[in-house]
């Protein structure tokens, strides 16, 4: 399969993951989102709205992120990790906890990463306060939702992995690791343990360890 | 099944458009949002988030609307309308619209909604011009890849209905319909011949008859 995207991409990072948890040979087409590629005509033909990524597969094109992670599970569903459940309630669990990530989670998670490390990273501008704090208060009462699953469970969906948890490693990565903004956890035990778990795993290790280079050359080019 | 919710709600409705599409006979279990029974500990027990709907099938509970819808469909794949696709590539498809419906289109939509219609009729607020304007050119741009797509196949993941047209009806409806905003149809035909043939299905005609007196009853109490 082919994905047009970034490695620093939150989007491409969720469907790098799925494809290298299921153990799926793959090759990164680079679209250059700090020059606009994503806006150039030849992109906007195979992704009308100008987002990365846009996965590739044979003559077939699909676009949106979880879409992506869907179709590779679907199409893989014995390779490589299973993601996506067995029964269709462990499958309707999962959706429930990918929305969850998708409606709930990420939004707050990706304007703090704005407000602390790419605010001051690319515009040079310190973070607000009383955003911070607002955005912080809002996160801690989702990942209080959180904590009280994964004392149950061991994974979101249940006491297997599931594209639920792994759709959170790109920006729980920049949160939390590289960003590191550490208090959300310490009162977190079963969210710490979650996230050390996942983050840990071979197959993101593999991602973030081809997206430094691609995180340096952008944090130099900001400088 | 029973389903936790009020006929009113934009969540609620694309579960109950897809119970009725599926044919499966259902109980809806009122949960007034309105007097903030979403936020009472009997009804956080099922659903932490505090929001509406949750679908109940024997013990087994569900939330997030879109993971409800595919869930009835995983459960039940040849009652009724089939509405999630024959083959994993054409599932992509839905998958993929049903992203675009969540994340690009429903966002500005509901918002205009809440300005032409809710905020007039629950706070007696008059609609902001600009915002008004800036949303409807937001929309208008979404509107505009439908009307590409549509141009091409009859429905958004290709010639069959799927969840990803019918995710649109409830707000739609109140956008469409019931606010009476029909300048983006003006100048969009194929959008405007998709959307008189998803809203005219008598599955939904059934929902709309079923929340009329619920609608009239909160303009009512609103006044």
């Amino acid at each position: 399969m082919k994905i047009h995207g970034m490695w620093y991409s939150n989007a491409t990072g969720r469907v790098l993951a799925t494809l290298c948890e299921k153990e799926i040979d793959f090759e990164l087409i680079p679209v250059d989102i700090m020059k606009g590629d994503q806006k150039k005509p030849e992109f906007l033909a195979i992704q009308p709205f100008g987002q990365i990524p846009v996965l590739e597969d044979g003559d077939f094109k699909i676009y949106e992120s979880r879409a992506c992670m869907r179709y590779i599970c679907d199409k893989f569903p014995d390779k490589g990790t299973k993601l996506y459940g067995a029964t269709p309630k462990d499958r309707a669990l999962v959706e429930q906890w990918l929305e969850v990530e998708s409606q709930e989670c990420t939004g707050p998670m990706l304007d703090l990463v704005n407000q602390v490390l790419f605010g001051p990273l690319f515009h040079g501008k310190a973070p607000d306060e009383a955003t911070v704090k607002a955005l912080t208060e809002k996160l801690g009462k989702v990942l209080d939702v959180y904590e009280a699953q994964l004392s149950k469970t061991k994974y979101l969906a249940g006491d297997f992995i599931s594209l639920a948890d792994i759709a959170h490693l790109p920006v729980g990565s920049y949160y939390f690791n590289i960003a590191n903004q550490h208090d959300l956890l310490k009162t977190r035990k079963y969210v710490t343990g979650w996230w050390q778990d996942i983050s840990g795993r071979p197959a993101w290790k593999k991602i973030v360890e081809m997206a430094t280079p691609d995180i340096e050359a952008w944090k130099k080019a900001m400088k």
